[in-house]
């Protein structure tokens, strides 16, 4: 297990994705008419979760944002920020999709990476990559009582994946980690916003609704 | 990682908080018309959830529940015994939610303390506290297809994680450990009844209901 | 920790079972209309679950699944079949009910064994092992937002434990580990068939409905 020493930039980058998806958690609770402690909860579980299963899964325990308290200050700030201003963000939507973008850009190819650091080989780092980016996502959703979102409509999780297995083959193939990662989050980023904005969808499975 | 060895004493408040555990979520098969099997692992997840989660994120693997055959007898035991005398427990509800409570206050004060054993700090290790107290529930209420129930009506999270903050910060203070722990399970479990008694919840976000 | 060499037929019939139970995840996601993401996420959630459960409880981390990229293609593989050929799929219930008892039979014993080689003792051992075998299907369940299928109706688990249970204590007796694990496999997959067949459920409380 490699000691894992992130740059400040790298650090500032993974709280801001945090931040940006506490805040989606946060609105979840609101909008369910959920109390303060479930608003903090679906914070934390959404910013958190998706390292959370990643470190698990690479061993790398615990986690980071168990060893470093300023990690668990960003999600209970946010949570508390759409607790009280959760109507002025709720008409903001268009502006959280695009940060909830920027977040999972960030946190497929740094999940990605970081698995890489752990001895992965590209495929399953690719796919924890992903898992880092959706799996917050979906344990809010679980614990919201409803089908996870990244199932229905928009694109997610393939711009994820694809982030990730770009910036894990350039990596790989002797490009610095920062362009590696910029580029592998641009990737993510374009096609996420293109879904978002055309409508792209996943495809269906024809005929199933006669199943 | 140190090699933990809990006292006799924790060890039995330790098998009590996961019996009482292990029948609040036996009786929510029963009410739900699950089988036996459901029953049983209802009462075990419920029961030994939290301190998985706990055991898996500060790397304490495999958890204290796997390496102690008895550990699993409890919750077994509890499991049979609700599904056989499940309407005479149903009407001795109250007794049920002040075992719980008592549930409640050991499991946050000995997560939180195992959390500090492990090296995390003490707004993680309260975090973990928590996370032993109302995990269990939580895996309970999703596998039983409901919002856990902690999200919603009596406070139940804040007294567990103020009372695993006050046992840490104690213990830290220098104060000897069953000081801390009797102390932060106190708090807890007097927290908790009263809120029952009284009715007291958490704040809901204002005007959420018209988002 | 040991290292766990497994043999090329264990390796074999492992990625048999993954590719059974992927095939039912994906059928899941199919029926409930969701998009190709879905049904992949489905299939190698419920295809490898079980074994993530295991070993992240056990400390085996990174879980072999990740460790080699073969067994990612296995429930990708799945996953597509069954996009594609999912109403021929739909016809053959019968046949992947079979198939999936197989896959249960070969998850339980083979988690088992893993579970006793990492240390555990026989209960914990054999629990684990129906873990190993009905934890995809339950974290299929909690994603597709509906109650475990395992809480529900025909006999699933009791085989599960049944069969890890023989599989380790015979091995704990003395015996080659092949005649443990096929004999264990074979009391898991007897049992399961002829409940399917005969529609043996288990026990449910009585009275619970006027609960």
């Amino acid at each position: 297990m490699p000691p894992v020493e992130p740059a400040p930039t790298l650090i500032v980058l993974d709280l801001i994705g945090i931040f940006v998806f506490a805040i989606s958690g946060a609105l979840v609770a609101v909008r369910k008419d959920l109390d303060l402690f479930a608003v903090l909860v679906l914070a934390g579980t959404t910013g958190l979760g998706g390292g959370f299963l990643r470190d698990v899964l690479i061993d790398a325990t615990p986690p980071a944002a168990l060893a470093d308290w300023r990690y668990l200050l960003v999600p209970i700030a946010a949570g508390l920020l759409a607790f009280v201003y959760h109507p002025a963000l709720g008409r903001m939507e268009r502006l959280v999709t695009v940060f909830d973008a920027f977040g999972l850009a960030l946190f497929c190819v740094a999940g990605a990476l970081k698995a890489v650091d752990y001895g992965l080989g590209p495929l399953p780092a690719a796919l924890l990559g992903m898992v880092t980016g959706i799996g917050g996502g979906m344990v809010r959703d679980v614990l919201a009582g409803r089908v996870p979102i990244v199932f229905r409509g928009e694109l997610y999780a393939t711009p994820a994946i694809a982030g990730a297995m770009v910036a894990v083959l350039m990596e790989r193939g002797g490009l610095p980690v920062v362009v590696a990662a910029l580029t592998g989050a641009s990737v993510c980023l374009v096609w996420r916003l293109l879904a978002v904005w055309r409508g792209w969808q996943a495809p269906l499975p024809r005929g199933s609704a006669s199943v």
